[in-house]
């Protein structure tokens, strides 16, 4: 694939005034790219890299100055704009209609434009949105609703008629309405609790791979609007992820957790049930939310707490042993001071009563 | 789906004195439910909440007090009662036989009222149960055994012989019989131990979407009978997991580590190989288990220690930043007391030697 | 399956002198090996567990005593040669070359000798080396080269034209390309960053049951020469992993990371993105590394830090809530020894001001 840089430009609103109209290859990394790539350059990238780059086009901040030799093209925010010339150079998997090794349950709605891979199976009732993809191997289950525009990838099972909005996408061998996990005990063994619910995903929610999201017990686990899921992620049933949120790998949330919109959780946090993590919350990486979180809060460790507390009582911790060894140095000299003090107390007779007795 | 309030008691054994005869459409939790739907109240939950839900019958404990208007089934163990209540809601799958488009090797064995889901896979000399049900996409290796009335979900893979009881269910995605994982260092690469053994999974086992148990490397890994496995779950080669166990989401065991009957493991924990974990332990939530762990302990953290202990030392933890200034002025403190007293000393003549010696 | 013991010998040129020769019917652990089995102990394997094993034969040590009834095998190497024989038992699947219920792209290149199992799925342009094996419901994407005498388990995933080395495998339900989590805040949404880049995995790489390597945002993620990764990894875009690497089940590699060879990464450390790791670094199990290792390091916890460190703070903080009690009794005592010293001073006069000034 190869564009005109001035196309480029032209499509992603650039200003470009440069005679010559290079050949562009694809993109890369400011480091790696080559003569026929473009790249970008942060704000606060050091000139020095930009110089010694060999890209043939480099997308830089407004007020970068200029550089003899590099082709710079000014952006007020230099890396929105290579992610858009970035999606120019996406290929677009070849349309390839229905493949008929799929099986597809005749009372299944297909809209226009659908493509369902081989090997795919779509159940009973199921409804699947216009020029919405199904990898190969996908199980789209009886009765569940997939909107238009999405990309489910291959061996996703979608099940417990859940409902996904228009845009979204489900990578690889991620799983949409398994059970809930829930149990009671009943004398002598475990009981099911019947799982009856379903999910909603929202739309423009993309998930990756091999993650879970449980159908809820009753009623609707849901993933709201614009939120982006990692790989391996848990969300258990009855949990509500709020808009635009962020769940990093291997995170775990428990049963009827709730997020507020734009909340950020990192790699393998894990949220307690029943826990309430508010707007915009950020949780650093590895911690274990126990209690609800106020909105906007910046939280790290198990249990969570604030990060700069954490980081504090970490540094204290580094000097743990050293303390331990200084207060036992000092009940030796308390030890000793009390000693001489009782000696002198004796040559000079005892201390008033009425401050002694105050120990 | 609908049943009379009438009929519902009847199939839990709740006495039903109403005249009048409502018709149920679903159940639902205390504060969702609608005047059609059933919902329940454990013994603690607050009058006010059940006085404020619009459900149109309540399962409370037995000596609620009666409430007007509101109509109450009284129960020994209302969440109990609840949960078969909610069993007569579940729809069954309809029966669809087996699928022409699975593939089922001649050499396997079917059980009577088998269901079997197109893209499925029957290895050879497999047998499947009377009555289970294998989703679409499963993959179901050769001389596998799987009892009767299992759910086997869309897209899992059971391999290296293994045997599954009846009255099990492995949600999507889950792969039961991979290889352990078993390397010697050989010098300059690592050498593959072969994996020779299978797994055994007992009678009314469940395990959830996209988990993992591994083969034995040889012998047998083994999931107790009645054990409850969550999703993402890892469950590594020889491990032991008795009966009535939990596993929750993303918990981790390494190879050959034991739990006895009843053990509760929560979310992200990990077990060190070779561990084993006493009957009825308990362990928090991301917590370590790095040693042996006795019948009924509960644990947290990592390393995993008695509970009580690590929140005193997660308490005294928040308070180290404080001590070590508190410290940090008691060594001045000292010094000055030092001074002085060397002052008085001076004036006092010396403290005797005797003493001042066990410094 | 059955081999006499002078093949076995023979066949992993061990010395064999005994006259009878036994038929050995397969591999055990020395505790659970029977007559007909054959076991091997450690040089450090106390000689009394040897005496009680029923195995019919057992590989010991060089040097290790004889032991009257025992059949002992003598290694410089008996955990190696036990490997060794294993392998002598391990059923090779049969060959059933492509099932005709596989969908293989008539553009897919095929070795000489490959099996596809039914319902597997290849794409335009892939190609599958000699030998190698691909599982049932596993899916080859279009582009996607895989070498030769590789193991594609079932329902695996492999996409964005990764290329897969020689004698390579992929167990059950792993997925490899998959787009990496890449997003920037657009103001009012999370805009995807176009994952254009591919994944590397280089020969004799094998990867456990529901894994993930992400392709790369541009350019490749790589997995070096023999590493060997675990179930339920997480390996996120642009992760660059050494040769000879392990990879415990449930770690997570953030993007860009880079592994040096031969690091050991324990079950759920996670990594913090663009953090290096160097050669031969070996982190405990749940560590969270944030910042660089050096080469050979030996860390643990969260954050990590030398081994040594970690464990003397552990043991610190169990201190912690002891030390706490004794600073609040030294601070009384200090209390009291200065309210005695003043009550001294003024018997005796004021200690020097040029030293009292100085606290």
């Amino acid at each position: 694939m190869q564009l005109k840089l001035s196309d480029i430009c032209r499509r992603v609103a650039l200003a470009y005034d440069d005679g010559l109209d290079l050949t562009i290859h694809g993109v890369n990394a400011l480091d790696a790219a080559g003569p026929s790539e473009l790249a970008f350059a942060e704000a606060q990238t050091p000139a020095a890299e930009v110089a010694a780059s060999r890209a043939g086009a480099i997308v830089v901040a407004h007020g970068f100055d200029g550089m003899p030799g590099r082709r710079l093209l000014s952006s007020p925010n230099p890396r929105l704009t290579f992610v858009k010339i970035s999606e120019l150079f996406l290929v677009p998997e070849p349309f390839t209609g229905v493949d008929p090794r799929a099986a597809i349950d005749p009372s299944a709605l297909l809209g226009e434009g659908v493509g369902i891979g081989p090997c795919a199976v779509v159940g009973a009732s199921a409804s699947i949105g216009a020029r919405t993809r199904i990898g190969p191997g996908a199980v789209i289950g009886p009765g569940v609703c997939i909107g238009a525009d999405c990309l489910i990838g291959p061996n996703v099972s979608v099940l417990a008629q859940a409902r996904v909005g228009d845009r979204c996408t489900l990578h690889a061998g991620t799983t949409v309405g398994g059970d809930g996990f829930g149990f009671i005990w009943a004398g002598d063994h475990h009981h099911k609790v019947p799982q009856l619910g379903t999910v909603s995903i929202e739309d423009d929610v993309e998930i990756g791979c091999n993650s879970c999201v449980d159908r809820a017990t009753f009623g609707t686990t849901r993933i709201g609007c614009g939120t982006k899921i990692d790989n391996l992620v848990q969300v258990a049933h009855n949990v509500d992820v709020g808009e635009h949120v962020i769940l990093v790998s291997q995170a775990g949330l428990a049963g009827s957790v709730t997020l507020g919109r734009g909340a950020m959780l990192s790699g393998q946090v894990a949220v307690t049930d029943h826990v309430r993590v508010g707007a915009g919350a950020r949780i650093g990486g590895q911690s274990g939310v126990t209690a609800d979180v106020d909105a906007g809060a910046v939280l790290f460790g198990t249990p969570a707490r604030p990060l700069k507390q954490a980081f504090r009582e970490q540094a204290a911790l580094a000097r743990l042993p050293e303390l331990l060894k200084t207060v036992r140095r000092q009940e030796a000299a308390i030890a000793s001071l009390e000693r001489r003090l009782r000696a002198l107390e004796g040559h000079s007779g005892p201390a008033p009563a009425a401050i002694e007795s105050a120990d």
